[in-house]
């Protein structure tokens, strides 16, 4: 059985696929994250995925390598992780009382053969008065989180209601990409 | 300012409310459950928050006590804690495939204004192979939970997709029981 390495530096995805029962390594690469312009949001998250996924199976043999990236859209424009509070503060502004999607792509590679696949969650925020948002702010939550929130922390009651899978909102959908890496 | 009590040995529930910033003791009751036969599902989540939640606010002054009680629901019939491993299996077998509720009453009382209110998450298993059960049942997960198994454990791997709020299924709808707090 090859090993499987997981290409990411996430401690949230290192922790679902350990509570999902998998055994794996972690090897993280500075793959160029650069998307052109006008590229769909699902395909610019698999892209990535698979170029995370592909730079780290360069650098091990017999391996599985998993790569993922997750991003958060909404009326067409993608979410990164916020440059400074005030950004933070206006991502958090432009989503509030609204339905977003945060999409996880994901790329099994052994540096041969290569299956991608994205999934797609929505999100519905509660409408959020500017003291909850700079509240949240203050936390510093924010920071290093597309989309300038993170469900499972101190987020968790910012969110009304979501539509799919949970774990593809935290960073991985652990169970499709469990079922993945079995038919790999 | 009230002092919050939370009336549940959940470790999950007191995980939840500590991850949303709220400060509360716990005290637990020992409640009778038992819940007249032909009761809406919602009803009997309700009904069970609210005795569990006035059990401990008569042993407590100048409280709010949160009650909550989360149920597993298919075909109009309430999935409870398995009895045994058996039951567990047969629970899962009856889940796979196909989409389920999860409800989560949720009771606040200070022993004399009472508010409750009820959450519904859908959740949609994945088709389940009788090898695929027989391996979580062995893990003991499912247990000590309702409906035999934890969406926010290794049964993480059992879900496809879910409606709703994702914590109301761990067995705390966190965001709502936060705002209604606050009102209270």
């Amino acid at each position: 059985m090859k090993k499987i390495i997981l290409a990411s530096a996430s401690p949230r995805r290192k922790e679902l696929l350990t509570t999902a029962g998998v055994e794996f390594e972690v090897l993280v690469s500075d793959a160029d994250e650069t998307i052109p312009d006008g590229t769909a949001p699902t395909d610019a998250a698999m892209i990535t995925a698979e170029k995370k996924s592909l730079a780290v199976a360069e650098k091990c043999t017999d391996c599985v390598v998993i790569g993922a990236d997750t991003i958060v859209v909404l009326d067409g424009k993608i979410l990164g992780k916020p440059k400074d509070e005030a950004d933070a503060a206006s991502m958090l502004r432009f989503l509030s009382g609204r339905e977003h999607e945060v999409i996880t792509g994901v790329c099994l590679t052994d540096g041969n053969k290569t299956e991608k696949f994205a999934q797609v969650s929505r999100v519905k925020f509660y409408e959020l008065t500017d003291g909850e948002i700079a509240a949240y702010v203050a936390t510093k939550e924010p920071m290093d989180k597309a989309g300038a929130y993170g469900i499972q922390g101190k987020g968790c009651v910012l969110v009304e209601s979501i539509e799919g899978d949970y774990f593809n909102i935290v960073g991985l959908p652990v169970a499709a990409t469990v079922r993945a890496l079995k038919k790999f």
